[in-house]
């Protein structure tokens, strides 16, 4: 049985204190164990901010792109040790597991190429300078440069590998070092990964540390150069955001919180045309990878009245056909949730669902076996202005049908009712209809997916986070930034005017022209 | 005597409850009052959420700078019956009042003028599309549209005019309501021009909503896509961040707080160079415009050892030159600070300073007469290591010289201890200094003013916040950033990924190629 290690001080250290169990979600077995103290916060975050903070920002963004794409590799060259402990450990199936490592990879990979677009300086040039005075003497740029500080990286349970490996690269890039808190329930991967990391010797001493038990504490003693970039449930968003140190020391604090995402269906979309049948296919993956456990998923289907019967029974097929067990078995389609926390909140807000809808296909009930398993459950409304559907998140194979109008105005209102979400997506290929969704729902979203036919088989489904775009979403989502490109190295960098002579001021800090 | 009403829901209302004072800080006569009750906050946002908020976003960027033209028209064709009002309810010379009114006209040009550059969209697209997939069909845009909520505008009592008019120019040319709290102590100018933008008849009812008195319980009534900007000082700065409904519904909260901003001289600076001219003008204006009640006036100014006694018989004689009385009297040159409460705070704050410092000039004694008067006081540093230089803010016409041994890694240091401020101003003609001391201190700072022989009637000092150039700070200035252009939009704005097919995303909300 393993217990898991923490990185930290330029050491592997066990911890100590009561052990917190790590199962196979497939079998509610044992396997190993996290015992949350004997980290020296205080020193930890010194170690990041005197020795690896100073180590990072003597490299080029090029230098720190090098590293990742060392990374990109190294976890590739892994690969298939790692998915069986994500099979282990997670409850991941193979097609999970590799949806999370390739993820991993395939992020450290993008912001590994993206260095090479990046100066040579210490910093980015932001935008075109700009003169200040009747003259043109008196001149500014703008300047991003890394923070002199520390990221604490809090990851979620369900992406060890990818949600870690996101952060990082764009800390690392950024020049920021980093500690990563792995999400305890299956931080078996995210360990293995950093070993992985530790061992390749790439990253400079100092700007990776790994913590998989609690840190709570210690966001008390961040600093006001340092950056907390939360993944997970609202509620502990909420707590970190309202650390009174961070409030008073304006630490900056990211937050990719949980939401109520939606697809909806436009009127247009008959049975086979190629938008309906990318909704199905994307409802019945996000649905059911994971077995539901994506911060994307969709959990409300807003679904035409004429449709309704059709859309149920092709994704009633498509639910019934998925077949169900021990992830590690590669016939599988869908694995356990994660835990037996996960297991009980899941059938829980089955249940409390259930008050305000139908049951189409499954329900709350305990399936055969030991492991953590949820039947796939699809409900419908009886009334879509219960604000509960609106409300609460079952993070597990569930979601519910809304059925509407048609109307562009209907679906951007009852979309919007989530408060904030990471994503929605929307099908249909009537251009004005999809305009007007989009632009009612855009600002109230991270991220709007637009399925039409030309898409089939050329994108990937709203659930998949891509570098390129960014993650994150306003309100209930945490209204946090991630990703986007360059974009993703902002919370990482501060933004600051120079201002003065233009021979001074453009020649050392403006873009070469 | 005149009591303030504010603009709430379409009418101007009186207030109710015990009235608060305003006075003439020049002789301390009661001249109108504040009623702080008597406006209903949850009717107020809805009023601007259901009623301006719309009707802004109806309009184009374009249709919103022609507002803001007319604004800016509207305050400079009533400058000089504004500049009384400032003289006698703000204690502001007439130079500080054109200081103040003619920011607020020149930002709102500013914006009306950058409004050209945006596009007839309902949103502005956001750097480059970005192929998604293997091929370049799956294809993803940002853009950045107007929230649909309010912005609560939190402004101080130092800049009535300017602190209203560049948050304003910003929240409505992104599209968002604004309703706008003046500091209460002079809240006489700020309400006077709020009567102006009201009865110009530019603003469309509900976007520009006034009060003078408190608002402290509307921070509970804001919601996901409402947004706070707040100047003042950093204590209310952290109360506002901290509150419990910003914090759970991810309201956007930007503050702009006090700072313990810095100037330093470099070694190669001999008195007659214009870089030492420059540094003793600007630490002059610091000092004494608005009575130093500027939130990026000078606090720690850092001088060579060797060039203590020239810098200090310089601005020891500019400092013993200012006339100082009455705001209303055409010769004075520096007025009184703000208010009654404002007189204890800085005469206490140069007390405790001076328990670690040495008077050269001034001090906390009373001045004759009614007025709020204190005398330019200049400290010199017993021991820079002694934290309270670097903490203690005295926003009045009083700074500390910090003599240190003229290297660049030293400045920064010293420099950094504030931290986190609004800006800090560096005088050199040595290049390599220059560059190792912006650099130094770059990350700590929201802005870095460079001053060089260059620079000599060339540049407005570093105390004059331009809308070119971003303003804010990390850490202890409060972590936000308004301003810069475009960029001080952003808070207004949220940023979206739309993801689809090229030919729908690309042609729909990329830019024109």
């Amino acid at each position: 049985m393993t217990s898991l290690q923490s990185y930290a001080c330029g050491q592997w250290t066990a911890g100590s204190g009561d052990p917190v169990a790590l199962h196979d979600p497939s079998t509610a077995e044992v396997i190993g164990d996290v015992r949350p103290a004997g980290v020296d916060f205080a020193a930890t975050l010194a170690h990041a901010r005197n020795v690896g903070g100073p180590a990072l920002r003597a490299m080029t963004f090029a230098q720190r792109g090098e590293i990742l794409k060392g990374l990109s590799k190294v976890l590739h060259e892994h690969r298939d040790e790692l998915i069986g402990v994500a099979g282990r450990n997670g409850g991941n199936t193979r097609g999970d597991a590799k949806f999370d490592l390739d993820g991993a990879s395939g992020t450290l990979a993008f912001y590994a190429h993206l260095s090479k677009s990046l100066p040579e300086t210490p910093w980015i040039t932001d935008g075109e300078g700009t003169q200040l005075g009747r003259t043109a003497r008196f001149w500014a740029e703008h300047v991003l440069l890394p923070r002199p500080g520390v990221a604490l990286h809090i990851n979620a349970f369900n992406f060890p590998a990818w949600g870690m490996g996101e952060k990082l690269a764009c800390s690392i890039l950024a020049g920021v070092p980093v500690i990563t808190k792995a999400g305890t329930a299956s931080a078996m991967l995210a360990w293995r990964v950093s070993e992985l990391i530790v061992a390749s010797g790439l990253l400079p001493e100092g700007s990776f540390q790994f913590i998989p038990g609690s840190i709570s504490a210690m966001t008390d003693h961040l600093e006001s150069m340092d950056v907390v970039a939360f993944t997970g449930s609202a509620r502990t968003g909420i707590r970190i955001r309202g650390n009174a140190n961070c409030i008073a020391k304006s630490v900056r604090v990211n937050i990719e919180a949980d939401s109520i995402n939606s697809a909806v269906l436009g009127p247009d979309c008959d049975f086979d045309d190629d938008s309906f049948t990318q909704f199905i296919s994307n409802l019945h993956i996000d649905m059911t990878q994971k077995a539901g456990q994506k911060c994307t998923a969709v959990r409300r289907i807003l679904v035409p009245h004429d449709k309704l019967d059709e859309v149920k029974e092709a994704l009633v097929d498509r639910l019934k056909s998925t077949r169900i067990g021990n992830a590690l078995d590669p016939d599988v389609r869908m694995g356990p949730v994660a835990s037996a926390a996960q297991l009980e909140d899941v059938r829980g807000g089955i249940q409390k669902l259930q008050a305000e809808c139908d049951t189409i296909l499954g329900g709350p009930e305990a399936m055969d076996g030991p492991g953590y398993f949820v039947t796939p459950t699809l409900l419908q409304a009886r009334n879509n202005d219960a604000q509960l559907l609106h409300e609460l998140e079952v993070f597990g194979p569930c979601a519910t049908i809304l059925p509407y109008d048609g109307k562009a105005e209907t679906a951007a209102d009852l979309i919007n009712r989530g408060g904030g979400c990471l994503v929605a997506s929307a099908y249909s290929d009537d251009k004005k209809w999809i305009s007007e969704v989009v632009a009612g729902i855009a600002p109230w979203h991270g991220r709007v997916w637009v399925g039409s036919e030309k898409t089939m088989g050329h994108a990937l489904g709203p659930g998949a986070v891509l570098p390129g775009a960014i993650h994150g979403g306003p309100g209930r989502a945490g209204g946090g930034e991630e990703l986007g490109g360059l974009r993703g190295l902002q919370p990482y960098l501060q933004r600051t005017a120079i201002q003065g002579d233009r021979s001074v001021v453009g020649r050392s800090f403006g873009s070469p022209e």
